[in-house]
């Protein structure tokens, strides 16, 4: 894939990856140069150190056998500690003990910069609790299972783009402060430039938003849809990909403050359509992961989630149940299972429900679409029988909704009822332009990406699949 | 690209792209359909109308010629009037004119959605000044200028991104939303939850942030940089691209109050390898829109600079010079040119001497190096001269500077008597944390997008190439 001969100076002049030398393309006895970071040390009684050397580019370290007869072993490869920098220079070699194929006899070590007081060093050899690391957000990419989680963030997310891209979606970057609260979907963060301990007042008494940068109260985004149905109605295909923000005092699992979200936005497209495309996004993105981070993905399978390769290869092949929402209510009713909330046509599922359908009935991801228009949002398209509106939730086991969309209302006459259902009317006049020139049927999604990272990885909190988490009381680093 | 067999649909089931009509992939004589929006309609006195149909997927729309003898040719072909949308079917034929090589025999025609008053319709069928389309920013993408903006957008965007991963980099999501204002570069947008009509005071009347969601005041990021170079020194290569924000009032043609920034960051390099990843980025993803938006370059070539793709290939093809800063001053001072601000050694060169210098001195994109300590941020290289910083600029002509960047200081004492001067001892332990652990030289910049963006096209306003832009009072959309 690299075309443009500028491109080979990173792995040429500045080091060779740890997944170049271990990936076999190197021969055997080559004189090789690696950078890194030493992951461990071993020194033998014989006079012969192995220190294992990391350098992110992939799960493993590449070993090498430093022998004591180097000028510097006492000086500097002894200070070598977990974590110090070191350049390491030698001969590819066949591995002598279990595990690599290669491994690096060691003719020159550089000790680039030490561990200051090796023993109190935060995050050195030995586990750590997932909390713990929180704390040391700025280091924990050198762990094992971070370092993972963001080479498996990398892939899904050029995944996610690639497959857009290469459809003939074009990126839209919706803007993240905006001055309408569309969907009011939760409390919003306010952005200001006003000086809190002066602040301009009006003749009322009010706090005078008129003087603020933006010249009325603004706030962060909650979704770039409707920006993005703009788009769509130019562009057929387009979608969004950036940070979303809810000001929810949530201390879960699953809730961030901040957080990355995908908004594709189709026209010409029903909600059958916009299911397709959900589930051709997500399935092409999870085989993406599966073909391109093998070792990272065999970790979680092994430390994390028993059967999370299994799940994910049979979400890559298998299409996706759909289930309309009555059809949902009747078999929940019918289930025999007692759940906590109870069931009845027009709730909003439950996580419990959720659950049960894609995890005991259907064993896999599933659609539910058509929900009742009532605990739906305004802009979704009234169904024929008056009563549900095309949405559509995609569950997945382990995780429950990861996905939420619908079918657009495009007839100005429905939406302006529906507007005004919803106490909207005489809002969003430019919204209402897209149905009065040149409207046509279109629909969407959002899938939470911080969410679908955790499905993929098995990571069982969100706070572990983005760099720098932010939610209530912690927006540190 | 398209690898997965459920890619296909929406090609296939939503609708033929006018891109692939008029690619040549199709035969003639095949029984098309095309679905999208009536750019411009003429009725020949020979009782035929000659209909061109967008869709956003490329520059041209395509000719669907349209026989008065069908059905509905009163009722509904006369209502399709531009920025109405239709479906039309028939046969790919030839094309009798200039322009296209083939265009649509229409034998069926369906109008979607007509624009309702097409007398006041807001983008009918004239040219528009920018400043007239700001106003409709969520209809401007209809237009030719801006949907080709929308278009290339989209490619370099990709390219960016697919430059980096393909070389190993991963992509990290810093956050957008900080308790740190860690450069002070600029004025920062507060982001808060508080009830400004009632806020919380301490003891000493002061506004009480540790009520506030973050439990401490909040700001949205300036820069993701110290962030980034966490991850640099475990993962190696990384890069941001996210949003970014200045508070700054500035009312000109290049300033954002929210803007998309491209922010690498490498280890194990120094300044020459930071510049040589800036040229080969640049040179990369000039030479993918090259490739991959001839029709559109074509347009802005003709439409608005007549030097674009004379320029572009320039860019993409010849290395860019590099003068460090102080030999830029004796070249700026025997220039015998009068500038409005004096030169010499130890100012900040302003945008009169950048242009200079890359426009008539080197006629082309120069990379200045090595500037005075006193006049950049305190995480920049110190030189042995202890007067210079490894830092760097990237001039082009016509935009003056492009990217900023620079050699990190990778040294604790160097670093902490930095920091001393700046006023920020005790301050970002974290970020000292990462020099205490085993440090490594590394590098990186600043990209910012969009001015790349108004270079790449040659837009003179960056309000422009940004789909709903935010500047002083102005969130609206």
């Amino acid at each position: 894939m690299v075309t443009i001969e500028t491109l080979i100076f990173l792995e040429s002049r500045i080091m060779t990856s740890v997944k170049t030398l271990l990936g076999g393309s190197v021969a055997v006895g080559s004189t090789v140069e690696v950078k890194g970071w030493v992951r461990t040390r071993r020194d033998s009684k014989a006079g012969i150190s192995f220190v294992a050397v990391h350098d992110g580019s992939c799960f493993d370290p590449i070993q090498a056998v430093v022998p004591n007869t180097l000028n510097n072993y006492e000086t500097d490869v002894m200070r070598a500690t977990t974590g110090a920098s070191v350049v390491i220079r030698g001969e590819l070699v066949a591995s002598q003990g279990q595990g690599q194929s290669v491994e690096i006899q060691a003719s020159e070590v550089e000790l680039v910069g030490e561990v200051i007081d090796a023993e109190t060093y935060p995050i050195a050899k030995k586990r750590h609790s997932f909390e713990y690391l929180r704390g040391v957000a700025h280091l924990r990419p050198r762990t094992n299972s971070i370092g993972a989680v963001t080479r498996v963030r990398t892939v899904l997310q050029n995944s996610i783009h690639n497959f857009f891209v290469n459809d003939g979606f074009q990126w839209i970057n919706t803007p993240i402060i905006t001055a309408s609260d569309c969907e009011g979907a939760g409390e919003l963060f306010r952005v200001s430039t006003l000086d809190m301990a002066n602040l301009p007042r009006t003749d009322k008494g009010d706090v005078n938003f008129s003087e603020d940068f933006f010249g009325k109260e603004s706030f962060l985004t909650v979704s770039g849809q409707l920006n993005a149905e703009a788009y769509a109605l130019a562009m057929s295909k387009v979608y969004t990909f950036g940070p979303t923000f809810r000001a929810e005092n949530s201390h879960t699992t699953r809730h961030l403050a901040e957080f990355w979200m995908v908004e594709p936005e189709i026209a010409f497209a029903d909600l059958n359509d916009d299911a397709n495309l959900a589930e051709g996004m997500l399935r092409y993105a999870v085989k993406e992961v599966l073909n391109k981070c093998e070792d990272d993905l065999g970790f979680f399978n092994k430390m994390v989630d028993k059967t999370l390769i299994e799940r994910l290869t049979n979400v890559s092949e298998t299409p996706f149940a759909r289930i309309p929402y009555t059809d949902a209510i009747d078999i929940l009713l019918k289930s025999g299972k007692k759940f906590e909330f109870p069931v009845q046509w027009g709730i909003d599922l439950q996580s419990e429900h959720e659950r049960w359908l894609c995890e005991e009935y259907v064993k896999g991801p599933v659609v539910i679409t058509d929900y009742p228009k009532d605990i739906k949002a305004f802009y979704m398209r009234l169904n024929d029988d008056g009563k549900t509106v095309a949405a559509m939730d995609v569950l997945a086991p382990g995780i429950g909704e990861i996905i939420g969309g619908a079918q657009r209302e495009e007839r100005l006459d429905v939406l302006d009822a529906r507007m005004a259902e919803s106490g909207l009317s005489g809002q969003l006049e430019w919204y209402r332009d897209l149905r009065k020139y040149g409207t046509v049927p279109h629909a969407g999604f959002g899938l939470g990406f911080d969410r679908f990272l955790n499905y993929v990885t098995g990571m069982e909190n969100i706070r572990d699949v983005i760099p720098f988490p932010r939610v209530p009381n912690q927006a540190d680093f």
